[in-house]
């Protein structure tokens, strides 16, 4: 089985520590490939971010597809593109947080995410009422740090992260905790031991969510908004990214 | 790793038919188990029968926990006994209805439940406002036949199952199926193929998150609803089930 | 007019108490006819107990329907087996919990409730989302008292309740409480009086709501999730628990 | 205990079957006080009549609260000027349309209304809303006959009501009746027979609750918005129902 | 274009100072014609006051039908009588709450009200809830001030306002904030200086979204609950303001 | 006052009709500025399509922001790259489908919206929840024609949206109608005198909102998910498009 992992950011960094995570929940049987954009943002803070990381992310998606994946997961937690990329792709695509989210609902009552900063909170808060899942979540929170720097031992990241899931667990009777960046896949498991409750990793959840579809041999419905893009002409430099079309003239 | 998969009711032909559907998706290393309780109703018909199959469910959870289960499914798509059978067991309990709505938000933007009668259709409407995924039910269904007539070809159950997909795709826009009882478990990859669109067994979904689940190293949060049962006597028959307790006397 | 209330754990003391709160409110022409299961525990906190409590409460509801029984109050906070019981019982069925909720919905806007363990408060949620007044609810509060310590007046359990009523007024902007446990039956007067807002016992609020659909001439419905269970056979010692089924050979 | 019924429209033959309706389900020890408006419309269909039937009915609420009433009744659907009743009366209030939504939630899983014109739809929509219960029904529907025309038998109200009936059960999945209009009080026995479901009359299940909350001894919170209004002069014709006021001079 | 601003109370020194903030904000070709009731309350403070406003406030915006007004704006931020002033106007008729309610909504994912006593609370979120804006509301919160303190600089008003803004940011991460209640429609501006954030004048708001919908040519819908109310006759001093209908006998 | 109203797709036939109809609703004094993006699809139909139009509009709304522009709006049903737009700009940013909802809103208790593919309900299904509007639209339904094919009058689209009308009125109630697609801007005034009920066009609604908006003086709040993005470079063909970054190495 191949599952294909998208960083949809541009930094190689953040995708090495993705691929990491992905092969260390993966079966035996599990072929992970992890992928990055050619073009894009080094990281993605906020709605104007993203705006600009999904076409070279559905480029790899595209890519993917034609080399055989079974499932695509889309690595950066506010599920950027996954719309899109199951309108493009025949195989199952998984986001890091609805991953996490689901599997968080599948152990406590409730869950609290904790991500980096205060911007990328609406974008959650979004796509947890979309899921269905917002009445499952007690609080999203902000530990306020970039999500670069949670490559900087120095930075303190790691303590404010904790003293997060502590308020969440004291004032917002969270049962669970989601990271709520791919950034932090390598803290889970410490944190889950020294607060004394489930914290889940998008990551690694979204692997082995992505595996139980396999499994299922279920794939995206294609009855409703994720039919595949009528196809049409794209105009200039997207023109190759256009779905049966090909470019048009000016204006078309 | 082993699974636990319970049949509440205490038809052995339903155990077995579960046993097959768990051990047909189940990955190489993955052991089923599949269990029934030694009293209770033959099938489960809504609520009252529900009352009386939890109990000799939870006493195979707890063999089972003993034998060294690393999770559990409920094989009933009402997930009876779910919560009690979470506060009871340290491995993570998944119930084949709630694996199921997981799984077919993951493929599709709306799903309707084709399950048997009608009185079943409160029980499923209930746990999917509970679970935060009723606003991804389009709406649950029922054929009309009863859970045993499932076992009789001449019943026409199938034909009548089939109905109800065409007409959750023609007048609800469901853009998956959740068949909602472990006895239609055989039949997802024909209708599936039949109807063009995501049909999905809840056994076979569950038993794939339980896996996860497992692989994830993620139990059920002990800090809210699902903190171990306080230890109190049990009076009458149930003595022997009380956590920590021991038998009372008269009224204690 | 006979209504039944029944304590669904085994504490005789705790059926006396509830028993007492029954007849204090009970109109001139209203028999009360107080019982307790003669099995399971002997309190209910948490899933776990209930699922032990359920079996012989519904005993009890179907002596008492044999009886001539016009009403079933259910005397648990948690609505313990509540369904199950309205499948059961021809007469109509009403938990304390719903009781106590629709009744403080008439004298306020936002109510709080004020329960035993932290562990009741998922089990109080849950109901509050199905009957759909949890919009009208401000906070389920937890005094951490275990249900039996309420009768030790040594526990302290009075002044803690107090206090997080004090805390539901001034941080939820309750303008009424519920009293979140039928052995709290005793304070509700006390407490409105101390705080200066109206104080709900559910016991009593059950019988008067009893009463109300008795004169009514109302009765549950069986249209839906509450028509009769189908006769079938139940295994075991649950077979005498059948209805129209009758014990069936091993594993049906 | 004296129960204030009040008519807000200024029918009279209107007061006269909500007083007979009362009094039918009254326990022996109640006395019904049916009053109506000497001021405002003849029936009330729509928010434009409301506004005109509230200030007359006020009146006869503190009327009453002098007469030592122990609770109110406001015997119109739209629970007309219910908000203001309770701000100004220190018995406890109730709508007939809250009352019939509480009753039917204690006997059915959900409930339909039928009502008069299709006007009187939002009108009630937006209460269920408010209160909470939207969710528990399935549908408002009107069978398209003018309020006073329920007077008449040969306007085929009768016949258009029972259509509807038929058409919730069969359509709406509805398992108990709300009429919803109190013009209907004396056709619930009948339909309910026909129809075999649940058929509620909201003065009667208002009256009922009354007596609950009085024997309950439980009394509108005065704690958030239903506090006494704050002392203030009125002008012009209003001057006499301001509270602790008094006329002011020109625009105050 | 004419816009009819009516002040639901009868203090003319609110009515002019609504009117001035409607005419700073009109455009160059809007003529506003400010106007406030014969009779009712000197100011709104609860559902009781609002009660007695609103017969007068209904005169007030028929007689401006009359004389042409392309639009109404309801200047009490309850958006008092404005169904009832909908179901009688042939043109568009605007709340100033409702209308601070879209706008805060265009700018900001979240909002935060700050009113003046706590009694208007729940009328602001019965009214939210109703139009579907709940969600996008962090909380409403009172600077516990009288309505007609606001006019008094000796009374503190701003600066406690300033604080609830300063905490609606701190604590309910507000993104924009509403002002609720017209009498600090001349706050706005410094307000919003001062805490760096968007402070929206219900007033102001309601003017220009008022000139939208005459500028679209977009008028009430008149097919569900805005249909004009049916003739009929009024009774006692309220048989003037019948719509179609004229003075009744003695009780019709 | 200038306002900058983007098409996010290159059809410049589209363009012309949005000009159009952005003029025709615009105050005397209000200055239109119509564009397109250099790049992208050349209709979007879907969530793929969006992806490719929103990095070339956001490059629109940039130089858009350096002219001076007052307002800006998005005139795409989808409210394609809304949240980013907002980010970028200092300006106020509307969407053509919130600005329908919204007006929509003010002048009917239920609107249904009228688009054009199956496609493109669960876009704007989504949408209306998280703008919370979901409660006021009774339907999003669909006509099933191609966005370009509103420019073909053989196309029989016209028909077919009068034909979805028609069933919005009778079968969903709806009071209002919303064309959710800007290609049917010419369509309003002339659907509006057929069917009797508000039909809205998003273009001209959003164009008077953002007008509404400039003269109250109010830009988006910058405190939570529209803060500024923080600088960063972005790689590749992108680079030119990061805010404060510039172009980095081989994936930073």
């Amino acid at each position: 089985m191949l599952i294909h992992v998208v960083n949809p950011n541009t930094s190689r960094s953040f995708t090495d520590k993705i691929d990491h995570a992905a092969r260390a929940v993966a079966s035996p049987g599990t072929q992970i490939s992890a992928t990055q954009p050619v073009m894009g943002p080094v990281s993605i803070e906020g709605y104007y971010d993203e705006a600009y990381a999904i076409p070279g992310m559905l480029a790899r998606i595209r890519e993917a597809e034609a080399l055989g994946a079974d499932a695509h997961v889309i690595a950066c937690f506010d599920d950027t593109g996954l719309d899109a990329a199951r309108q493009l792709a025949r195989a199952p695509v998984i986001g890091i947080g609805e991953a996490a989210y689901h599997v968080a609902s599948l152990v406590a009552g409730k869950f609290a995410v904790v991500t980096t900063l205060a911007l990328a909170i609406p974008v959650m808060e979004h796509n947890l009422v979309r899921y269905g899942l917002a009445t499952r979540c007690a609080k999203v929170r902000a530990a306020g740090i970039p999500v670069l720097a949670l490559e900087d031992p120095a930075s303190g990241g790691v303590e404010r992260i904790s003293a997060e899931i502590e308020a969440a667990k004291r004032d917002d009777h969270a049962e669970a905790i989601v990271l709520g960046c791919a950034g932090m896949a390598d803290l889970a498991a410490d944190l889950s031991a020294k607060h004394g409750l489930p914290v889940i990793d998008g990551v690694a959840a979204a692997v082995t969510l992505a595996e139980s579809l396999v499994r299922l041999g279920v794939r995206t419905s294609k009855l409703g908004g994720y039919a595949p893009p009528p196809p049409k002409p794209y105009v200039g430099i997207f023109a190759p990214f256009a779905v049966g079309g090909g470019a048009a003239g000016d204006g078309a």
